[in-house]
């Protein structure tokens, strides 16, 4: 089926090659010039997409797709959002939760004959899913649901493909069968027929202008009683059988709901790479502009310490990222018992880290390049538009951060761990493990410290105190979030370098250091108020961070132009002038 | 004549009163419910624009000009950009550099019959302006000046207005007389004729689609052996007699062009007001629609510290930099002998840090909204797209801080203070004093580290040495910038507040000591390196700030809200539906 979905995709790639079925890479360009001394960027290429060969039996199908869609965002981010709501929020879905039964429809869709649509956020309802107002209540007589919008709070809001495309949804609804509420459940709903024209009982409108995103028709939809049939259910979880009673083998309707949605966790992973190959493109049009671009007299302006700290710091986050990413992809196609909860934990994690990133390095790389980082052409100033929404989309980045941060306190709590240990004096080495050690110990402290309050607080008052306690700390909890995740990425960074050719250690062992050691940076303030680091350790670590960018600077970016070379992208994916022509000729 | 450019802004005001000549303002709603026991939101108002009344006599135009800016700032910012090009960078440049012979052409430019441009930046010149490369020769045998655009790297390029209407621009070109280059010297020439048909040796052309700010038709020119007479040069610091004999009475060529443009700053403070006025509306929208929307039950999400930490710092910020601007404007305005050096740090540091914060409120504010803060309509992020031009122009950010940074350098060298002073341990009392004197320690801690560092480079190595250490160190001159822009604004705020009616001295207070704890905050590695506080002190410090928050945020923002109403922006230019409307009834 993904194969399919893939030729699909490819009928919209236009001039790109994807990749063929020996596991073949993107088309990519030639080394570049300037990187002679350093590994070839395919060879860095290959270790950044290697797991396709690595894992090709199991998971080829599964990267396949993850590796077009990248494609997408590298082209246009909205046709990627467009991709990923109609195959992975829609069709995946409707694979996970569904059965048997509704595989017809997901060859309808992998041919695009059913523009798909997911439809469970609501006006009133963003963040608090299980809150969701639409009702579907069994009617025993017809064997049907009947699906309403209570009220305007209620109707589907932001449902990308809806305002003008989509023919079917992934309809969330509080389902009542026999008078009695089993919570949030899932239904394949037809808005429109095969000429457009809606359904009885359906009603959409456009949501109107974005500050981007244009490419994706978002709208609303209201519900009428809409009736579909029994199959309309997707019920892997939870049946309505003929004699018209509710079966699930889960008892616990938060429980139920939680499981259902638990496996919907492949959409924010797309958020998370989209996010981290808007940061390839910015960072490499960015650099390469700066090493072109002279400012008082014949100096490049990349050669400039500020420049340096701001797009090579940018560089290595996204490295950090995009090995994290591979090694969630990885998690996800081995499974295992215990792969679901740490599947939540980490790519909301990497969402929220990616994501905010994201923000930052993009609005770096358009002020780098100066006016041309706000010229359309140049790219970075519309894709600082089109992608404004992955902060909150797919799970607002504070809620997935306090997600991210809650099962480290739960832990913490239940094992007593209500004091902070002793803060270690760590002078700073400057080396990897140190940093690894800091970052961990960092998330440790902030765990400890919450824990505490958290602890303290419910032996006073009681359970109810003691998450009144995790709400009155929320700036903290965030923290905690954010050094989880840095101490994470830090981490599959590390092993990721480690498992690379050796020809590209040196590089990916700097890029790795850098990344780590401006995280220390981020976090100064829980290493120098402990006492676990001196002024002259952190004045040291800055030092160190510069002459890491001094590296990566030396020969006007020599080792900055190669690893942005790596990422393989294209010139014609590229696209911007600065980037890929020459900004001297210039005319508007 | 201001009194006529008002006139003239007035006609596309529409429904907007600015304000008459009896200095009443701008129309404004009335008093929110939510604020009976504070002091009502005109008297706010007043206060925020008392200088119009203090000071009416001499400056009445003046700031009536900036403030009728101002409100098309609000209506939108295409529209403040396309009237500040022309009234303030082509008038101001002809009015400051220009002489009694050039009024005529400001009497046209006020009725919009000679729409105006300003051709100061090059394709390849942004901030290095000495280093433009359009030339302008003399011609003793018919008294005319010779216009050239020598390569394509020297054609004027962003210059608003020039795409589509500009129909004169102040052109900035090397001036060759008698064989000699006298340096860059400004020129009126003309574009297009009354038909917009170019004039001879005209050429220009769009820059084409940008990330925002559409309303403006940016573009380049290049001149081919264009000819101007010899009235066409803005004479008042250089001429060229009848004879053909150039004279000036600054014989430095370096002083004479920063002479010229130092008194050009009025353009730098307009683009700082600008991202005040947009953070104004972020931060009115994000709280009005944060107090009004629930989730997770009836909970406004205001009631979140994670919410109030973004929206309210980003409040107090915003008050601290308008109260700042309010001073500037007055020192602009009365002038005096170290005026012009002061009005360019200072305009400087405002500027680089009133953009700077502007990105990071409006982006707290679009994610606070969730979705809602990415529809268009909602306004937040159509600002992000349009202003992220506002980090780069009138003088890129990092270049800004490094010019605020510059002479203090320079005078502490010259001082002799080489070694920074002992920290001096300073508990908190968390007071305004207190916090003063913090920020004002970190600007002399990093002010002497730096100093120190370059001139022992100079002891070694000579002037260059020390030059040289400067530029190898322009991490710490952008935080020195910072470091310098936190304690002018703070101290702007406290003495604005200390003049304020009693009535309002509680609420100013409050804000003032919550922006002077966050960028305690933000500039924390400096008390925490050097022992000047401890961790338990910055402990204290987060708490004293997340207790203002919450005395915000009392009563769903009461305090907030009201001080959001003090900006007396009208719901008709609020404009976005979750601030003066019902979310609950959208429909798309």
């Amino acid at each position: 089926m993904a194969s399919r979905r893939l030729a699909v995709l490819q009928q919209h790639l236009g001039g790109l090659r994807v990749q063929d079925e020996d596991g073949s890479e993107l088309e990519r360009q030639a080394t570049s010039a300037a990187a002679t001394t350093l590994p070839p960027p395919d060879q860095m290429f290959d270790f950044l997409t290697r797991d396709n060969k690595q894992l090709r039996a199991q998971i080829f199908e599964f990267l396949k797709f993850q590796a077009a869609l990248e494609c997408l965002s590298f082209c246009d981010y909205s046709l990627a959002i467009k991709s990923g709501v109609h195959f992975t929020l829609c069709g995946g879905t409707i694979a996970k939760l569904g059965t048997e039964k509704h595989h017809d429809v997901l060859r309808a869709m992998d041919t695009l004959e059913l523009p798909g649509s997911f439809g469970m956020t609501e006006l009133g309802h963003g963040s608090n899913v299980m809150g969701i107002e639409t009702t579907a209540v069994y009617d025993p007589a017809t064997q049907e649901f009947i699906l309403n919008t209570p009220n305007n709070e209620a109707s589907k809001f932001w449902i990308g493909g809806v305002a003008q495309t989509a023919r079917i949804s992934a309809i969330f609804a509080q389902l009542t069968v026999n008078g009695k509420n089993e919570g949030p459940h899932v239904f394949i709903v037809h808005l429109r027929d095969a000429n457009g024209n809606f359904m009885p009982g359906v009603r959409c409108a456009d949501n109107g202008p974005k500050q981007g995103l244009l490419g994706v028709d978002n709208g609303q939809i209201w519900l009428n009683n809409v009736r579909v049939p029994r199959d309309a259910l997707l019920d892997r979880y939870a049946t309505v059988d003929t004699a018209g009673n509710y079966r699930s083998p889960i008892a616990n309707v938060q429980q139920r709901f939680g499981t259902m949605i638990g496996g919907l966790t492949t959409g924010r992973m797309l958020i998370a790479q989209g996010a981290v190959d808007a940061c390839k493109i910015g960072c490499t049009i960015a650099i390469r502009y700066a090493a072109d671009r002279p400012q008082f007299g014949d100096r490049p302006i990349l050669s400039y310490l500020t420049h340096q700290r701001r797009l090579f710091v940018g560089l290595a986050t996204t490295y950090a990222f995009h090995l994290a990413m591979l090694q969630l992809k990885q998690v996800v196609v081995k499974g295992g018992p215990d792969a679901g909860k740490q599947i939540h934990i980490v790519s909301s994690g990497l969402k929220a880290g990616a994501t905010w990133h994201r923000v930052k390095i993009l609005q770096d790389c358009r002020e780098c390049c100066g006016g041309m980082g706000f010229l359309a052409i140049n790219r970075i100033g519309p894709m600082l538009n089109d992608m404004n929404v992955d902060t909150t989309f797919e799970g607002d980045n504070t809620v997935l951060m306090a997600q991210v941060a809650k099962p480290l306190l739960d832990a913490a709590v239940k094992a007593g761990m209500t004091s902070a240990p002793p803060p270690k004096v760590m002078e700073m080495d400057l080396c990897k493990t140190c940093v690894g050690r800091l970052l961990a110990w960092r998330e440790q402290m902030l765990t400890a410290g919450l824990a505490a309050d958290m602890a303290a607080a419910a032996a006073k008052g009681g359970p109810n105190a003691g998450m009144a306690a995790f709400d009155d700390n929320l700036d903290r909890v965030t923290q905690l979030g954010w050094a989880w995740t840095d101490r994470h990425t830090f981490a599959a960074f590390q092993a990721e370098a480690a498992a690379a050719p050796a020809a590209l250690q040196p590089a990916l062992n700097l890029l790795a250091l850098l990344y780590g050691l401006t995280r220390i940076e981020a976090g100064v303030e829980c290493y120098l108020s402990t006492g676990a680091l001196s002024g002259d350790a952190i004045k040291a670590l800055h030092a160190k961070a510069n002459a890491l960018c001094r590296e990566l600077g030396a020969g006007n970016g020599r080792l900055a132009l190669a690893l942005c070379d790596g990422f393989g992208i294209p010139d014609h994916l590229l696209q911007a002038p600065i980037a890929v022509g020459n900004w001297r000729t210039f005319e508007g």
